[in-house]
């Protein structure tokens, strides 16, 4: 593909263009160097944009609205609205009630401390909280992780009272970390947890899950065929609840919607009622039992700050802390895209951490949006989140006046509940898409599943996270670097190896480097650069002489970023060529590494004319014809 | 800097260009592809491809000289070569003695260690490494840290026979630990260890080893001045050996190179002779000591792989066999440049790491080859490896017969060598150089030293790679993204910021990113791409509505991989475009960006026509003419 020498220069010929300059960057003092790059790093979104310019009172207006978003949507709420967030607010509350009592005890925890999680941290969420859609309460996989890591040190059944308080104090700095991070503005920390750790983690947490509460059932099923205790009992509802459509895909089925969000709900009221009637919990069938009437106790004294669990407790609430909040952010972003308008990432990590934090000392456990609740209150049409203070009220009533009546429910529904959420969150074919694009994802995943299932919740989510930031690293260690062609009949140079008609250009080796340059990759790219050179001379060894390595170009257009280590190898890659009689050229570096450049060029030995161009094409261009200018000088 | 509309037009009829396809990568297999991947890793510096193509007995040979440097320069080895390996390696043995005692004693070993460790391990070295001014032995870095340690849990001198044990231990595994960073190819490990840690990390080192050292020289000038035990003894020497020239700087100064390199060597000399006339040893001089004739004793009976200091010695070799392999590395390539020859890093890493633990089995500590040393090997004139032989056979004459010399050498004088060879460590220039090229770099550089003199030595370099790794990260999390705007008379687009001439093209947004697109930015992206649209329609609801936004171009040139998350991040915005009316265009993505869109885009909905430039030049030039094309059908 490597046209002869005559040709290309005839080309040029044709296309004769004008050599532009690269020009040194404005000056920036260190300061505002500085300034900026805070800026991009913690507040990227420039909250507060909107204040500028505007008058003082305003300004308070906009602050408190900023605090309380409830104040931006509060004054124009009407009943319009309301009968919207009335009927979704009934419908997450009949999920909320039987998906809380479930998770608690997925937890290890009262069932009740599930419906207390329903009462106070929907209230602080609707004031607080800026997503019209979060559906706020317990969630699946942190009653899990809260209960799997606190259960490694302390027994839930033989010492209640401490898994309480520890638990409880968990949340505490589940919160604690949540509102921080979202202070400290370092809400980037949860975009570690990519989609396909996210993906691999749900799935392994699930069949975690589902197989406790298999178990379960598995006992209940062999006791009733072993001893025919219940001949006249029907044979349950197992089939019919495990046969309910995922409420995860709720979205997609509109139909079905009413049928599968009421579902939870209507199981546990009819094998409530089958037991009742049958007093089926006297033939072997485990019951809840009875649960207290009245509102959420308060907690405060039972968080514990000192003592031989600190450490666990912190560790836990860091744990269910990042991993709830991922959850609740992500639910948060996704409807927010929906339905086209904003929401803060820090500003919901502050408003989901106050939340955990009241929830600690009101009797409430973790709690976050939920992924499968928010569908449905989507679903059922919530306009504002005055849907989660009807929620709120709802399991309030239920708290004051109907704890009776969930005497009789037996916990093998509950575990039927807790499968049938966490099943959804089995999402294969997102697992393809990911197999079909990217194969290091799908391993993130596939360890990310694996390592949940048999190591540990964390250790598995550490894991993953390792690894996806092990790959960031490679990629940096092992930056691409291609070399680029003429693509004939024009001045664009690309990848000889993707575009096939790109051709050579005799004497020129011209390399792309696509990645930062730092301490971590200087010693590959040097390395790489002489195999280039080394094997563009060993082919044109076996060629003619005629057309030797004249010039290596290098294209930093892509090198985003440079450090010491990155200047010191671009000073010595010149010495190295100065010596073999070739010359270096570098082309559209940017301002930063332009400004490097120049401050450890202090000799000036660096900066010379023939030695910076605007693009490939003017860089060859100009090369060539001062190499012939030379060249017919020696001629004559 | 807005052109008015038509003046652009114009413009772009006079410079009326063809457009580009972006065409579809060539074909490659996933297993191609992880070969790839695999071959870039790990072998980036291809060791087999002088291999290829050769006859099988022609491979054996290069195969023996691969792993046997020695073969491949030995039989060509001339009476010549020898002459200047004899100069150098008496030269270095003169340096190597009296440091090879220091050092042992900077470890809190019997100082003989140190001169068996000059011993074994240049042997070993000259027959497998490819260094041709590697001076090999104990250096004052690996010193101190092995030193200090071990201490942390082992005294020295309660439980001597212990430490040493534990000191050939870790000998041992930071052999297995170079060695297996070299054989499973994982030598790019050492460069995460970047210039500016190495720099502030041997500082501090060097500041803690000359306060150890000038304690107790203060403690020796406390007694020579309180009891005027020694009233006829000059003032000592200690103003002339700390007035030696620095050992690191011979290589500018070959002028004093003679009397520089043989200083230690006579200060000893000097030294134990006026100890010896005086008997000063007597007087509150404290010196060496009786030392044991004879060459190495085994030690491989002294190792320990099991037992409760396990841990303790598996770490201390890591850091330690870390540590001397970035010096071992780093001088044998800043010589093999000077020299214009090759060092195989990974290859270098076996044979120092063979050597290591050869050396832990002949009652050696840890060794690598020492800048200063290497230094003067090198200005002495080395040619091959053979100095090294010298140098050994040298230290072996004296472990025979002139041990008895070294009895009345006091110890102050080996302190003074140490603080002379370390003060050389700390680099003022370049930590000024560092300061001014690159703040962050030099925080890095700050943390080092001052972790390693407040904190420890492992902590402190812990701190600084921990904290170069961040920075790594946070390049990534927080990608540069700049908007880009036409230089006036080219189709090039350029940086706004940057290039002040540049002007912004009505109706266009053009963006380019510069990182990898992954899990860990796109949140970021998104919400600056939507600010930037914001701010774009703000800006124009101020002026007119005739030029309102109406394409987004995406320079994608300089991303150089993608993921999962990333592609989703495409597709989103293209969504999100496509609702507010917007055309969304990607201009340049390489190959691997390219495949991995093509592969998540099934419906097609997203490779249209009008959806991909080769350049944005041609992007904007082809979006104008079929705007204009649409506009004048309407009018018409």
């Amino acid at each position: 593909m490597e046209p002869n020498m005559s040709n290309f220069q005839s080309h040029c010929v044709e296309i004769s263009m004008e050599v532009h300059k690269v020009v040194t960057p404005p000056p920036k003092s260190t300061f505002e160097k500085l300034k900026n790059r805070l800026k991009e790093t913690f507040f990227p979104d420039d909250p507060l944009r909107q204040f500028k310019g505007q008058p003082l009172k305003k300004k308070w207006i906009l602050g408190a609205q900023y605090v309380f978003p409830i104040l931006r949507w509060g004054p124009d709420y009407s009943l319009k609205l309301f009968k919207s967030d009335l009927v979704s607010g009934l419908t997450i509350a009949s999920l909320a009630i039987p998906q809380g009592i479930s998770y608690a005890k997925l937890a290890n925890l009262p069932p009740i401390v599930g419906l207390y999680s329903s009462f106070v941290p929907p209230l602080v969420y609707a004031v607080l909280g800026s997503s019209r859609d979060l559906a706020v309460g317990p969630v699946s996989i942190a009653s899990l992780i809260l209960g799997s890591m606190l259960r490694q040190e302390v027994s839930p059944t033989k010492d209640p009272i401490l898994f309480l308080q520890l638990a409880f104090s968990s949340t505490f700095f589940a919160g604690l970390f949540q509102a921080s991070l979202g202070m400290l503005r370092l809400g980037f920390i949860i975009d570690f947890l990519s989609k396909a750790t996210l993906i691999g983690f749900m799935a392994g947490a699930a069949i975690i899950v589902s197989l406790q509460q298999l178990k379960s059932l598995l006992v209940v099923m062999a006791n009733y065929i072993d001893g025919f205790l219940l001949p006249s009992l029907p044979p349950f509802d197992e089939t019919h609840i495990f046969g309910e459509p995922e409420l995860c895909k709720s979205t997609k089925k509109p139909k079905l919607f009413w049928v599968s969000a009421g579902a939870p709900l209507v199981s546990v009221i009819l094998s409530t009622l089958v037991v009742f009637a049958f007093k089926a919990q006297h033939h072997g069938i485990s019951v809840i039992g009875k649960l207290q009437e009245g509102l959420n106790p308060p907690s405060w004294n039972m968080l514990q700050f000192s003592g031989s669990y600190l450490g666990l407790v912190i560790k836990t609430g860091i744990v269910t802390g990042i991993i709830s909040l991922t959850e609740g952010i992500a639910v948060g972003r996704t409807f927010a895209a929906l339905k086209n308008y904003q929401v803060d990432g820090n500003k919901e990590m502050i408003a989901i951490g106050l939340m955990n934090m009241v929830g600690s000392s009101t009797s409430c456990y973790v709690t976050t949006g939920a992924f499968s609740r928010s569908a449905v209150n989507h679903n059922a049409g919530a306009k504002t989140a005055v849907s989660n203070i009807v929620m709120a009220v709802t399991v309030m009533v239920t708290l004051l006046f109907l704890m009776p009546l969930f005497q009789y429910t037996p916990n093998v529904v509950l575990g039927a509940i807790i499968v049938t959420a966490v099943v959804g969150l089995i999402d294969i074919p997102a697992a393809y898409q990911i197999w079909k694009i990217d194969k290091f994802d799908f391993i993130v995943m596939l360890c990310a599943f694996l390592g949940v299932i048999f190591i540990s919740v964390q250790d598995g989510l550490a894991l993953a996270v390792g690894l996806s930031i092990f790959k960031i690293l490679l990629q940096v260690t092992r930056p691409k670097m291609v070399t680029l062609g003429n693509i004939p009949g024009s001045h664009i140079y690309r990848n000889l190896d993707h575009y096939k008609e790109a051709v050579t250009i005799p004497g020129f080796l011209i390399l792309s480097v696509e990645a930062p340059i730092n301490f971590a990759n200087t010693t590959y790219l040097n390395e790489k650069v002489m195999r280039w050179m080394e094997e563009y001379e060993a082919e044109n060894e076996e060629k003619t002489k005629q057309a030797s390595l004249h010039f290596v170009i290098l294209d930093l257009s892509a090198v985003s970023a440079i450090d010491t280590s990155g200047v010191a190898f671009l000073k010595d890659l010149k010495k190295t060529m100065d010596k073999r009689d070739l010359e270096l050229v570098l082309v559209n570096p940017i301002s930063e590494v332009m400004e490097k450049l120049q401050r450890a060029d202090e000799a000036g030995e660096f900066f010379q004319p023939d030695f910076l161009y605007l693009t490939v094409g003017e860089a060859v261009a100009s090369l060539t014809a001062t190499m012939k200018a030379r060249s017919s000088q020696l001629l004559s």
